[in-house]
């Protein structure tokens, strides 16, 4: 095991009705601006809930943040921040709305030249504007962690920052409020939840690192039996509760702690999106099945492993049926796992090797996923 | 799944050599109090190393600090803190002396008549001294919690409290510091671990709960394959990392969060130490055989899953053979599992089931242990 470091400070108020619970968490003479996307909390009765809990507060609002949020957007948001010297952030919304809602914290106290070095160049954030979130959508866990992802429209790139700075002060989580939410996006959320484990527990694992890998299990197990049931039976509290807390899991850090991490899948998928906008979870769906193909020896033990413990498979071809029940199961969430599902083929994949290329980047756990390689891993997944 | 708010904040340093690393957490300013129990320490280089991290801190020293905690003893660290004027105190050893630095930490901001309410009344802590700690043992999971229990030996009663204001600021984890640990210890300790999570998964489950289920299989998992291994390999570093990480997760409050849990076999097991001076994991191994077999209908769901999913226990007689593999388990640690194995009989179960006849408690999570169970689930254990 290796040696780590962590803290991870969020608090997290789960359950029904609990958005009201935000007044205990922001302090009352705080002007607070409520960060949002485009618009579906007010259909779902989550905008009406967070205003009334907001009565007396001096509040703003700054909507329109899009999926796989924008730079631009969020230079926006800055602009309004320091206008009406505002000083808490309210993230409602999903992943996308509080990975934003993040660098905007950032981003507003940053000093330097130009708040996109936080993203191009890693510069340190120094400060940062407290904020909370209601969570609407489990998927990416950024409602427990401190990283977010940020696409600049204009130059295609697709860039992560990660800060202690950055944790949300408390994170609201109302498994209630994913009953409405459109199959497409519960499907993508545990697909998404799924492949954050993957990234940190399917690697080479010449370490024993025991109890994170049992963990890592505990959670993808999870998604596993409650991720199909989601879909038929959209009502079940339960369900959704343990789906909502598992995506949290799956990237609040902790599991991450003391193993060697991949990452490989998630850097690939985020070129897919930054030159042809598909859903961050469809790329993964696309990018997984590949990479466990590709890297099957490197990896051998952790796919035998994920087989046995999550998917009951032993004897012969362990690995193969492996790979082929992870394809599976995104197929059953009903996110497609192959480029010409979305009419993407060998153009996208000269795309995005050239850029990786072009940057030199060598991914993966052991730093040997070159551009040739994924290559060899987008072509399978034709 | 239950509602549930929680908040985390402990910074934990976890590896080889980490000691050296409280030098960047205790402001150089500070008044350090290094508190400590017998001496182990001395023996084991952690003291020489914990001074040399502290070289240019004004520090003390407060030793002495017994196995399950005197009231009286931390309350003489109070006295020295108010006469140096510390401000900041570092606890050095296993969670006895953990426990007490909590409370001794509450104890000297205490602005009520007596601290003694904090546990006998459960007065509220609305002030505490900063504080860390190394931790050499695992087992408690005092590290990453804010609970402590302490003993007042004048009247024989041993009592828990909790705040939030109660957990360390960070907790340093150096696997290679138990190496040289007694083998009572260890295996004390994983009982005491293995005990702690079934507190908060062997209940009624009538809840679909399933993430944190999975979560507490994952520590016990990891407790029952690595424990007998560092009774036989105290040297390997990855069983002695994999044990002391899964003992932090096994009562750090995330599994219990959203839970129904138990506690019984903790509350009858304190009665047994406060009256006859067993190490606590001693007492949990005699009494929790007990509390499966008398509430076995209750339990039965949850008493199948841990042998299905722990012990490969499935089929006729299941609950059964889960209990004695549990029974079993603790006798392979070394820890005796009887109350003969430690010279008590009748007498004792007389003098434990008439003092919570005397409180009135009512334990379990269904609050019906009223102390003629306790009878009955002693009675089994002679």
């Amino acid at each position: 095991m290796n040696n780590f470091t962590y803290k991870n400070p969020v608090k997290i108020i789960f359950g029904k009705d609990t958005i009201k619970e935000i007044v205990k968490e922001i302090p009352k003479t705080s002007k607070v601006l409520i960060t949002y996307g485009g618009g579906s909390i007010k259909k779902n009765g989550v905008y009406d809930q967070t205003v009334k809990a907001l009565e007396g507060y001096e509040w703003y609002e700054f909507a329109g943040i899009e999926p796989n949020p924008h730079y631009e957007t969020c230079m926006k948001a800055v602009a309004m921040i320091k206008e009406k010297n505002i000083d808490f952030l309210l993230s409602v919304g999903g992943g996308s709305v509080l990975d934003a809602t993040k660098f905007i914290s950032a981003a507003a106290c940053f000093e330097g030249s130009d708040p996109w070095l936080i993203l191009s160049q890693r510069a340190s954030i120094k400060k940062s504007l407290p904020f909370g979130d209601i969570i609407t959508l489990p998927a990416t866990g950024s409602e427990m962690n401190s990283g977010g992802v940020i696409t600049r429209a204009e130059t295609e790139e697709k860039l992560a920052f990660n800060s202690p700075l950055t944790f949300p002060l408390f994170s609201v989580l109302d498994p209630t409020v994913t009953y409405t939410l459109p199959v497409r996006q519960i499907g993508n959320g545990v697909v998404d939840a799924f492949v954050h484990v993957m990234e940190q527990y399917l690697t080479y694992n010449e370490d024993n690192t025991l109890l994170q890998d049992n963990m890592a299990e505990a959670i993808v197990k999870t998604l596993v039996e409650e991720g199909p049931k989601a879909l038929k039976t959209p009502t079940d509290y339960d369900v959704r509760a343990n789906l909502m807390w598992a995506s949290t899991w799956a990237l609040n850090g902790w599991i991450a702690q003391g193993v060697v991490e991949d990452w490989a899948t998630h850097m690939i998928g985020h070129e897919i999106t930054a030159f042809y906008g598909l859903d961050h979870a469809q790329t993964l769906a696309i990018v997984l099945p590949g990479v466990m193909t590709v890297l099957q020896k490197q990896k051998a033990k952790k796919i035998t492993r994920l087989g046995k413990e999550v998917f009951g498979i032993e004897g012969t071809d362990a690995i193969e049926k492996t790979i082929k029940a992870v394809e599976s199961f995104f197929e059953t969430m009903g996110t497609k796992t192959h480029l010409s599902d979305y009419n993407l083929g060998d153009e996208a994949i000269d795309k995005v090797c050239q850029r990786l290329a072009e940057r030199g980047w060598k991914l993966g756990e052991c730093g040997n996923i070159t551009s040739d390689i994924v290559r060899q891993i987008l072509v399978l997944r034709k």
